[in-house]
């Protein structure tokens, strides 16, 4: 079985370095379809164009059956499924957790994780999705303003404290790293938002994890930010957008909403390779 | 509509401080019932005891049928419920997820929040916790190992990053308290297993804030850590116990399960009164 790195950086290289963020917005979605029909046909529209796509479980209720359908779209498309769901809970749960969400029978390759409750919370997932060929994405510099409040503080040792969970990462990550790529099964969730010396940094700090990049379009993330964050081997990056990738438009989607998915993530694409 | 912390506070006092922790254990199940029955079996039997029970909702696999049945008993006993999700998201998400688990069409009387990604965060839960009359428990201080990695971090302007949330978490609920208690709707998740120093330092930043303090019994808590968490007016406080409370035995459950729940209740009640 191919990790999620390498199985990731086949997808990259072969289709550029695009996660579509799946956030259905009832208020932008065609009139006659709901919620699920048209997060299941948005992403089979889009999943044979990106690398992977980023289905937030908020957006359906946290309902399995909502998200069945991207899931199965996504695999017919041929790009990875990672479940947004920012889990971070303690031993037993933890477990219980990793093995609904990573485990054999899961539809999903990798997931997001909040690491605030400490290692031994992250532990769990990490031995699963190594069991199962899957791969982890731990915040550490989000891309929300609010990001400053704790991420940025200082600490008494120097440094900040996205900083402390970037070495955090990188040493859970140093034992499961493999393949062709080199790179550790445990990613980190960086945003495009951050300042360019603070993204320099966390890469400095995590030389062999796999970035997930949310910020982009939308939020106002600066494409820059992504040579910024490039390892070694000039990748390691996935850039995910959601409202200017899936919903590119004000109000219900119009009637070509499928052609403006196709036109939104060609031009994204050719944003990125610039 | 009484505010939460006062629903909360005349439940505690006519029924002692006990929230039951509802996360079924495969293993400890009797052989014969499913996961979901055993759970709103053993919810029924608990809830007209205690004052809130807290489904651990990975347990569930995140699905909605498999709690209704907790949420259900809970309400018919006449406890709270509290949803423990320890979610975390940005703007749009938190909102989708605060609709979703504190809405008017929500079983839930409150929910656990994680604060990695900061005020902004937060807003939307307190928005829609204040609009329902709900509540909410941020972790600040939880009641694993690893809560060391992180929250005990010591920052460069003083205190510990779990002292900087506690802050975050009373700033923010001043302008949400009121009702006969004069608590605010956003409360701390603050274990009995960290130092008494630590917790009562917790106490003196948050002097209005309701506290749940998972980790009592299983994972080893000090009741005298009670004293130390209470507020001015000698309240102000929740004590959850999971394991001890729910599955009191080893391997699969015994015949008189149920017995067994209410003499673990009863000696958890008068294990706090003392």
């Amino acid at each position: 079985m191919q990790s999620f790195p390498d199985r990731l950086d086949q997808l990259c290289a072969a289709r550029g370095s695009i996660c579509a963020g799946i956030d259905p917005r009832p208020e932008r979605l065609p009139t006659d379809m709901t919620r699920d029909d048209w997060a299941a046909q948005a992403c089979a529209r889009l999943a044979p164009q990106v690398a992977a796509v980023k289905p937030q479980l908020a957006f359906f209720g946290d309902r399995w059956a909502g998200v069945q359908g991207v899931a199965h779209a996504a695999r017919e498309g041929g790009a990875l499924v990672i479940a947004d769901c920012k889990r971070g809970d303690i031993g037993s749960t933890a477990t219980a957790y990793a093995e609904a969400l990573l485990g054999a029978e899961s539809p999903y390759d990798a997931v997001t994780l909040n690491p605030y409750l400490g290692g031994d919370s992250l532990e769990p997932w990490i031995e699963v999705a190594a069991r199962h060929g899957r791969g982890l994405y731990v915040l550490v510099k989000t891309s929300n303003p609010g990001s400053r409040d704790l991420q940025d503080l200082e600490l008494a040792g120097g440094g900040t404290l996205c900083e402390r969970v970037a070495r955090l990462v990188s040493e859970l990550g140093e034992a499961h790293r493999g393949g062709e790529s080199g790179r550790s099964l445990i990613g980190a969730v960086v945003g495009l938002t951050a300042p360019l010396d603070v993204i320099a940094r966390l890469r400095e700090l995590m030389p062999h994890t796999p970035f997930l990049m949310p910020g982009y379009g939308a939020q106002g993330g600066d494409p820059r930010a992504l040579a910024a964050a490039k390892d070694a081997a000039g990748g390691g990056v996935l850039v995910s957008a959601s409202r200017s990738l899936t919903h590119p438009w004000q109000g219900a989607a119009p009637a070509d909403w499928r052609e403006r998915l196709d036109a939104a993530c060609e031009a994204m694409r050719i944003d990125l390779a610039e």
